[in-house]
């Protein structure tokens, strides 16, 4: 029960004080989320509203099957790109179609993470490699910067790669409203200027850190606060300012996603590939604050509290969320104790959607823009670039071709790139298993490397060990390796393998063995096998293996030399 | 030089015996070629002559750049099927489109081949398991079966998967043509006669195993000859029977592929697909003939081969081709000696396209339609369903996708449902290493795992050993098992990563390991590393990982248990 209800973990316990714990980091990260509610619909296309309904259903499913006590779920940058990029292609943002796209996105979304939480399919994250993944974050990030530079502007500009998006910025650069750019640059200068200068202002001046970062923190909603009165006082949405405008009032409807198979069939792509790029990030927060607390998240778990996230999202009209950083740490720095703080910043949230709407209305999306530029420009990771490329050559290059073409090309052929280069590189490392021709150790029961010790071998006898399981990426290799053994002992007639450090045989390594022995056989070769352990031994039984072997099973490698070395002649190191 | 045009192996020692071998291996193959190369045109919806160009010049490129001395390269059923289902994608078949749609998909196929070739990436089609691709031909064999049953009815289906197929032959049923039925019945029934009882009937008057069998091989032609004699001696065609019909005599056409960028989109998964299934069957065909003769066969030289055959498809208006199972074990019996025999072979098919044609005209569909069935027939592994269902459930699930995919969804989904399949299973088997809590044994310098032996433990130091190579697949296992740990052990003040079996760790496993770290550190837990590999660590030091690491890095566990280990206590297993 516990298992697929974790609240039944902390409910039973929750006490007074918890509570003020919990209402107080609630009300912080909802003074937060509004802005970046906002933002974040902007950035996937979407009116405003939508990023607040998704900060309202989600976070309550996620206190009742999220196992991580301090994440806060919502809408967050890349996957606001991601959505965007994935519904742009069947419909035009600001439609009516677009806004059912990204509900069905966001409900087959849910769906995947769901299912794949309750057969727990969460190894399927496996399938990317963090420097993918970090390289993908960082090349969106980039994307997300420009994508938001025409709203600083006043201009438009479309586009879902950086090609696009700049060519269409320089085409109508001439266009630019001067009134937009002073808030918009003005609003970057303040953010950054806070960011890099005020924090560690306030530090010297005596302040904690944790304060000093917390007070950094409300740059933003002062930001917005300062702007969205000047854009009021003196009406500068009459002189061609973009603002938020009339956020419709009331609670989210209740909507329900469309029956359409083909509309499926076209966004599932996109949607597993949100799934997935959402569910990585959110663990690796979620993991990272568990552990300060000595706590535990269970991965399979989080995708099913996703998953109901996603779901809760969809049938009140949002839109795609994840576990978010800047979100997440803000709420367990301010205290959270338990997953009620999330609920409890819903209520606020729908606080804000029922009664203080009116005020959001002049808030410029210049000012929005710049907030988002400033947060995801701490995205770009450039020492992960330069760590990686000190680390690893072969990791470096996934990396690099995953930032080369998310940024050339757009988010869905940049992470399936990454997908693919990581299951490549994968391939190849492990495709090529050590193995080693031994020879005996003179005058003892040991086998060593030819190549590397002095040793005793037999023309007519060859010892291959190999240092690996044996399953269908390698299996093809050891019959290139054998054949080639083959073709350079003319005078082989027995070959043993050794199997001390197969753990396991799967069924195409069975084939290959099968075809081997055949192949030995037809060459007048016998094959024998030494060493094999227990469970494997019990699989190869289940198929009559060793009654087809050509050759015989030993218990050693030494009984099997004993048993067939005739004419040993030392060999040289 | 050698390795990329392994002729130069063979030709200098070229003679007069082998010449004489190899022109007679040419003949037979010839003669059975035939009906083969225009069966298998007719089965990707091509005209007839296109079969009989694709066993030309690719023939005498493959002579010329491939490894193995006895495989024959031509159309073969599978990747006939895959051709008509990519093609038909685009093109009606029949149509001049079609054709040129065909010609483009079997040059990117040689490209792609080539390519992978000079870029040694040969380790690709090892995304493909055995059991994967054992399922696949298999359904290959039953949706081509079907796909003939029309033309031994004489009625018009069309189709890619086996629902479509049936209910196509169901509608179509009261049309049947009672000539064709006779004719095509009686071919089916003749050649699975010859099958099932001539050859054994043959071996037990006497004859030799290989003569019986090869007699038997000249059923199919019998039947053909003896089956257009009758169509032309009682003019057939004009009661509705279909036949070859006049094919165009002289020289293959040079065939320049579309430029078309978008068609080139369209066609490359196709032409991927259809690239990896024909490496994977021909290189086992290739090795399984090789190792007979104790030869070899380099596969990364085998892709330039077979992409340079293709190529040389596309250029002469041919379709894609590989090597064949049964032609090349012909080639092999008939006892051709080196690939010369191929290029003889492609010099008699075109004396037959120069002056022969005339003769086939009035060869019935339907015989060849029945020979396709009997020839695919054997291509059906119930063997190999049956093996794998008693060696591995898991390998079993991924065969029975695969082939129930296939059959409702057609090749191509089919196949890229068995390679996501064989990943998932991969990624899976190896997300989850082994990894074992150890404990002293006591008064010696062992450790093993407590939960199986009797050892010393100390409740503030935990020593982990991880019995694999760390990678991105699983990494984050690591992760969750170290927080696990952490979560029960609430004394522990250590934890000693015993590190033995550690060959590698990527850069996803080092983010891990820093991660680890610095949730231990968060903690208040020391991380030690011990028994490090040299170049492990080398490349650990490259980052500076050793000097980041929150506790320290010993030589063997003993040293950390002797220098850590405090209040130890005794476990029982």
């Amino acid at each position: 029960m516990r298992k697929y209800f974790p609240f039944l973990e902390w409910l039973p316990s929750y006490r007074l004080t918890t509570l003020n714990q919990d209402i107080l980091a609630a009300v912080i990260v909802t003074v937060m989320l509004i802005p970046q509610s906002l933002a974040y619909a902007m950035l996937a296309g979407l009116p405003p509203e939508v990023g607040l309904y998704a900060s309202i259903a989600p976070l309550v499913l996620y206190a009742v099957f999220g196992t991580s006590r301090t994440l806060s779920v919502g809408p967050v940058a890349v996957i606001a790109l991601m959505t965007a990029a994935a519904a742009g292609a069947i419909a035009a943002p600001g439609s009516a179609e677009y806004l059912s796209t990204v509900i069905l996105l966001t409900f087959i979304s849910g769906l995947m993470l769901t299912l794949m939480g309750l057969f727990r399919l969460g190894f399927l994250a496996n399938f990317l490699s963090h420097p993918v993944i970090s390289g993908f974050i960082t090349a969106s990030a980039v994307i997300i910067a420009f994508s938001q530079l025409k709203h600083l502007l006043g201009i438009a500009a479309s586009g879902h790669s950086l090609p696009e998006l700049l060519a269409d910025l320089a085409r109508n650069l001439p266009n630019l409203n001067l009134t937009t750019l002073m808030i918009g640059a003005g609003t970057l200068l303040f953010l950054y200027g806070a960011r890099r200068w005020l924090v560690p202002l306030l530090q010297r001046l005596g302040l904690s850190k944790g304060l000093a970062g917390g007070l950094g923190r409300l740059a933003p909603i002062l930001a917005v606060v300062v702007t969205t009165w000047i854009a009021a006082a003196f009406d500068l949405a009459a002189t061609g300012l973009a603002v938020v405008g009339d956020i419709p009032a009331g609670l989210p409807p209740l909507t329900l996603p469309s029956g359409d198979a083909s509309l499926w069939q076209q966004l599932w792509v996109g949607a597993l590939l949100i799934s997935i790029v959402g569910f990585v990030e959110s663990v690796s927060v979620g993991q990272t604050l568990a552990a300060k607390r000595r706590e535990r998240i269970d991965p399979d778990q989080e995708l099913v509290g996703l998953g109901c996230a996603n779901l809760g999202s969809a049938l009140s009209a949002g839109m795609p969320v994840t576990g978010g950083f800047s979100r997440s740490v803000v709420n367990f720095d301010a205290g959270a104790r338990t997953p009620a703080a999330g609920a409890f910043t819903a209520v606020g949230i729908l606080v804000v959607i029922l009664w203080f709407t009116p005020l959001l209305a002049t808030l410029p999306i210049a000012t929005l823009a710049a907030t988002i530029i400033i947060a995801v420009l701490s995205l770009v990771d450039l020492h992960a670039i330069n760590h990686t490329w000190r680390y690893s050559k072969a990791d470096f290059s996934a990396m690099l071709a995953t930032i080369v073409i998310t940024l050339l090309q757009g988010v869905e052929a940049g992470i399936l790139a990454g997908v693919g280069l990581s299951l490549a590189l994968h391939l190849y490392r492990t495709s090529r298993p050590h193995s080693a021709v031994v020879g005996r150790l003179s005058g003892t029961e040991h086998f060593r490397n030819v190549e590397r010790h002095q040793v005793e071998t037999d023309p007519h006898l060859l010892l291959l060990r190999v240092d690996e399981s044996l399953y269908f990426p390698n299996a093809r290799y050891l019959e290139d390796r054998v054949l080639e053994l083959v073709s350079q002992h003319p005078q082989m007639q027995h070959l043993v393998l050794s199997c001390q450090a197969i753990n396991h045989i799967d069924a195409s390594a069975l084939d290959s063995l099968e075809s081997i022995n055949q192949r030995l056989k037809d060459a007048g070769i016998q094959l024998h096998l030494a060493e094999v352990k227990g469970p494997v031994m019990d699989r190869l039984q289940l198929v009559e293996f060793p009654a087809q072997l050509n050759g015989r099973v030993f218990m050693s490698t030494y009984e099997a030399w004993q048993a067939l070395a005739r004419t040993t002649e030392p060999a040289t190191a």
